[in-house]
């Protein structure tokens, strides 16, 4: 470009179409666009129940090679492929997550695309948008208040204190509430006992939203939520609570999905954030069901790398929703491929093929990984300016020797313009029918078993360790009935291992699973492996000291 | 009425009409009204400011007896007298508060009005309406992060933390939160220090939005805010740590003023809804000066009974707004006054003139305590099926001996049917021009000064007594140039004095200033009169229990 502008200069200066014409697209009715300001807007529940019927369009995952600091530009190339497949002429919609608004606060940066592949409104966007995350964030809260509320009033469900696993959210970045004690000040605040906050997006209510096919399906699975335990270990339900009816009730517009658009005027839902360790990292099924049925394709997008994301939206989501994609894309970048090859970020701007063709071993490893899967892939070299040819042309010929097509994609400069050969490409591929998408491995597969089919098969470990606790937990669980959920994978995004110094394509490595814990709400069993926060801190300068309103009321410094 | 229809089924039976159509009455046009849904708006800040050069319609403040649990409904009274003007074909809006999403969970109930007289969507009012009070949590927490945050990385502002007086909040019933020590678990997690939480609508955050007149207005009350103290008690302000800019982004939606409708389509703003103890207790500024400018007849409400709420109304918000009230309603029930005058609350059905004329001493002192602002009064005396022609009567030659008029108004069951008589004469002396507005002391009177004013002239309490260190408090907050503030007195609703219990018109009592906190950003001192609870707990069986969805999605239990 001749001109450099930044993110939220091109969003700003967007030329949006009223929400209802982008609903339109779709054929959605004005009476079932329920419109939160002129750009963005929520579909009915009663639209989308009337939808049942109609057939699946075909579904596109967007995912990635391990994430670096350089950027993959995942979301970028999430919309870049919608855009792409709109002026192709196909009837597309996007489907992607919702930001959380803490993060904002701390280091600068957004979640709505980049360039001229973004979603707007994106200030709205990443602040409150339409409530989605406060209502999780009260509806999460409400069920703790329900919990010390009952062991303040005599505890008649003898919940043990010390094993109450709850734990309330805020969306933000507040490590001064990691661990806290509560209800301290005398017998009219309660009984004291530790406790502590996540961020929202690490709420089970939030991957249960994100799974839930309708209200009351996040009805019963809100009531099968374990809040702790008694001291014979067995489990407290969110139900035994009755705390599922106005949990409910408190999600009831967070539930419908999001409607706004990208700057080329593709409708996209966005919908829905949970974290992708700690849960699976997936927009909502809810707005991923209906856009299937409002649209020809639909692209979306998982968190993290495709170890994570692909895997987690395959074994999870794809699995519970019963979705079948059509084909993958696999982003990567020249930067990020050398940054896997070993490269420093600071010496990225220079040609080093050497260190690019070390790192396509990243790439290759997740290419063949979701190919494993039955699913189709295209690999999406999203061009940066510091690329030389020399380095693209290394990543093509590797690509070509795995036998798969690499497609150079400039929608970041250029919008659909850039990725009008990745677009045809990738309808190409949904259109010959040749994916036949099966999941890892089977619910009937013990706990344990699944934890190391994924280890083996995706992540390349030799070993996996599992100590004696985690291993009476996973028991307990099959025998209480849960044997039958699938594992959620809570594992450092920036390495196969669980070690996120080890880049590249690392082999024979040993995964630790320190932990165990049942999201029975969510339906999946989550094993962690290694170090995961889930409450963010400020850093020491957070970017919240340069955020502000400028003279004529605009936003400055968020993005 | 032949059938007894409960709120919430009028509610749901009510034809609303389009936002639109409800915003054109008032003049605005369709670009500045920011929709939520079809039946709720937010009015563009860029509109409001177009208005300034606009002459001002009446106000009217609609009040109340001291309250009791029979309930007196001043909101619905509110909502009966807009509808009547809107009636008579005076061009009216309403302005009230919103109400706190977290009491519904606990004691079923929400704050809408009543039977005919009601403001629509009653369930999206009730629980996240349009994000204000999220957002507001969000900038109170952000704050309060800001502030742990500092501290973490070196506390350069060498903020004393035994000191730091801002607390965190939700909008949750939450007794567990309400004494905490955060920060455990390690150096990783900041310094350990005691803190709590109060529910949102205590936030000084809310208190500021509901006082500014702008956004401008909003970032330097924002800056303002006094968060704690170093060791030598000098002041801490929220600008030190430079939270005003991103708190300001964080409420930039907020501070628009939300429009809804009555059952019979009288426009509504109901905005903000600070504390009627701790803070002043009516609804923003904003709207009520948008009002101002878009009707010739907005008619509002002030918490509580007329000793806090009128009194703050005219004290705090029309000093601090250059308001200027035309006409105040002072609203009294049958019931309420016989449970003024000594009756128990399961013998209000039966008729006791003895018992309404004590308690009718509650409401001439409220009705001679507005007049003494030079505010005419007229008192609604609002109908239930079980009030006697004689009770009634009992009241009308009380209030003509006190030479004001006594209406009956009958809105609950009749809507604007049974208000006219009401709005004419609420027309006629608003007409009339009678009004000579003043406060009751001037900017420049000391603090402790101003405090035994009200306790003197509003309470008649005999004596005030304040200890020492709040002497003490006093001198310095004059000292660091907060001395023209004005007070805002917490103290209970349910007597003219400190004590609870006693009712009616009691007088020579002594008024106990246990504390007073400076709310250096809203603008005002606070003067603690007992104890004030700033974070509700839950009820034993909290009414969450009975809230759900039905089998056709409908919200059951909440109201």
């Amino acid at each position: 470009m001749a001109e450099f502008r930044s993110d939220i200069e091109i969003a700003r200066a967007a030329s949006k179409k009223p929400i209802g014409e982008i609903g339109e697209r779709l054929g959605i009715p004005g009476e079932h666009l329920l419109p939160y300001g002129h750009d963005k807007a929520k579909v009915s529940a009663d639209f989308i129940d009337s939808l049942a019927d109609r057939p699946d369009g075909k579904l596109i995952l967007v995912t990635a090679i391990s994430p670096t600091p350089a950027g993959e530009g995942k979301t970028t190339t999430t919309v870049g492929l919608g855009d792409g497949l709109s002026a192709i002429g196909k009837k597309t919609a996007i489907c992607l997550r919702e930001p959380s608004l803490g993060p904002n606060f701390g280091i600068k940066g957004g979640a709505a695309g980049g360039g001229m592949a973004q979603v707007v409104p994106m200030e709205d966007i990443n602040l409150h948008f339409t409530g989605d995350f406060h209502a999780i964030t009260t509806a999460n809260n409400l069920l703790a208040a329900l919990i010390d509320n009952h062991i303040h009033w005599g505890n008649e469900l003898d919940i043990d204190v010390r094993r109450v696993t709850w734990r309330r959210v805020v969306d933000m970045n507040d490590r001064a509430l990691r661990q806290i004690v509560s209800s301290l000040g005398g017998p009219a605040n309660g009984y004291p006992r530790e406790s502590g906050f996540d961020i929202t997006v690490a709420s089970e209510v939030m991957a249960i939203l994100c799974l839930a096919r309708d209200l009351r399906d996040l009805q019963r699975r809100l009531g099968n939520i374990v809040i702790g335990a008694r001291r014979d270990k067995t489990p407290v339900f969110a139900r035994d609570l009755k705390a599922e009816g106005p949990m409910t009730v408190l999600l009831r517009d967070a539930m419908m999905p999001n409607l706004v658009q990208t700057l080329e005027h593709t409708p996209a839902f966005v919908h829905g954030g949970p974290f992708a360790n700690i849960a699976h990292g997936c927009n909502s099924v809810v707005a991923t069901r209906a856009a299937l049925k409002l649209a020809d394709y639909v692209v979306t997008e998982a968190g993290f790398g495709a170890d994570l994301g692909a895997e987690k939206f395959f074994d999870i989501k794809c699995r519970k929703a019963g979705l079948s994609p059509a084909a993958a894309v696999v982003v990567a970048t020249v930067r990020a491929l050398k940054m896997n090859g070993g490269v420093a970020k600071d010496q990225l701007g220079t040609e080093n093929i050497g260190a690019l063709q070390a790192g396509c071993a990243n790439l290759g490893r997740h290419v063949e990984n979701v190919q494993s899967f039955g699913v189709p892939v295209v690999v999406a070299i999203n061009h940066f300016a510091t690329d030389s040819l020399n380095e693209i042309e290394a990543i093509r010929n590797y690509c070509d020797a795995l036998g798969v097509e690499a497609i150079l994609c400039r929608h970041w400069a250029q919008g659909s313009d850039g990725t009008e050969e990745l677009a045809h490409k990738v309808a190409e591929i949904a259109e010959s029918g040749q994916a036949q998408f099966s999941p890892l491995y089977p619910d009937s597969m013990p706990l344990l078993e699944k934890i190391e089919t994924v280890a083996r098969s995706i992540y390349r470990a030799g070993e996996v360790t599992v100590p004696k606790p985690v291993l009476d937990d996973l028991a307990r669980f099959e025998e209480q009935g849960y044997g039958k959920l699938p594992v959620c994978m809570a594992k450092t995004q920036y390495s196969f291992s669980a070690d996120p110094k080890q880049l590249g394509a690392p082999t024979g490595h040993t995964l630790p699973v320190r932990e165990v814990r049942l999201s029975a709400g969510a339906g999946f069993v989550v094993a962690v492996c290694g170090d995961i926060m889930t409450m963010p801190g400020l850093p020491r300068s957070p970017s919240s000291e340069r955020i502000g309103l400028s003279e004529n009321g605009d936003i400055e410094g968020l993005f």
